[in-house]
């Protein structure tokens, strides 16, 4: 059987980076802005004061220390008994993330081999049979089949296949889209 | 114009990384291997203990003081001219070469944007039209037309067009292949 590959972004999509911006944020500067305050615009823009918010993402230990999306994990699994997953994430803008990222996914994802992780800058390079992400600026250029993962930035954007969480993940690739040898 | 792409491998190809392998060694062991050692066989078995040669790529430092290839530089300015250079690494099986890699680029191509770049495991999923690698297993698989870059270890190998030096790959782009708006 050929399997077809996914590739599946990192933030918004499988690390909880809304929640962790928004407790790196209180941390270091004393308030704590809701996660409502998100839709439909920019993250930065979603804080009292968007550089201050913006600098935090330079700080050592902030992409390391970041939570899990839940049903992430169970769903990753699920899906790689039948599929090729990669995690493919836009790291490259931010340098001290690489090796931050790469032992989140060690610890979170530890079926995910070396050899299925992708760093880099612009994703339309990447070829896969779809591509699961949050952000518009990827999906536009992806070769494959674009979905769209909810996150408070995108909201209300119809243009691609939306996705809400990890459940209607798997519910697109194995109930709607795919059907499998018994 | 519709500018076509090409991937450059790092290792072997803009890294000179036989010569900094061979350095390393003999800073490390005492015992300095000749370049031609590594004629026809995969790097590691030139060295009098490959366990040991291996571990060198573990080490601080080791991707990040390595030098340049000769003539790489003036021939990636010449093709960003015409083409979108993206360089690509399967830099994820040293974690600790991420940071390196991306400041050794930093430094040495100044002109690569943090958009083209990637680091990956396995090339199979980098969609270019163009890629320059050293070795089989990423050429063997990639989505674009393969050009086998000259390295010790692939000495004999036939199974691609290749090219010895940066020189020939400027004659093969800009002479042979592909034909420019006057």
């Amino acid at each position: 059987m050929n399997r077809k590959s996914i590739a599946v972004d990192m933030d918004n999509v499988i690390v909880d980076i809304e929640v962790n911006w928004i407790n790196a944020y209180e941390k270091a500067f004393g308030v704590k802005v809701a996660r409502e305050a998100m839709l439909g615009i920019p993250e930065d823009q979603a804080f009292p004061d968007p550089d201050a918010a913006r600098s935090l993402l330079y700080k050592p230990g902030f992409f390391r220390d970041a939570p899990v999306i839940a049903g992430a994990q169970e769903a990753i699994l699920k899906l790689q008994e039948h599929f090729d997953i990669f995690i493919v994430s836009a790291a490259m803008e931010f340098p001290n993330s690489l090796l931050e990222k790469h032992d989140w996914l060690n610890e979170h994802f530890p079926s995910i081999h070396w050899k299925n992780i992708v760093f880099c800058g612009d994703k339309r390079v990447i070829n896969t049979d779809y591509l699961i992400d949050d952000h518009l600026k990827n999906l536009d250029y992806c070769q494959g089949t674009p979905i769209l993962f909810s996150a408070g930035h995108n909201a209300g954007i119809e243009k691609y296949r939306r996705v809400n969480n990890w459940e209607e993940v798997l519910k697109l690739f194995y109930t709607e889209m795919v059907k499998f040898p018994s």
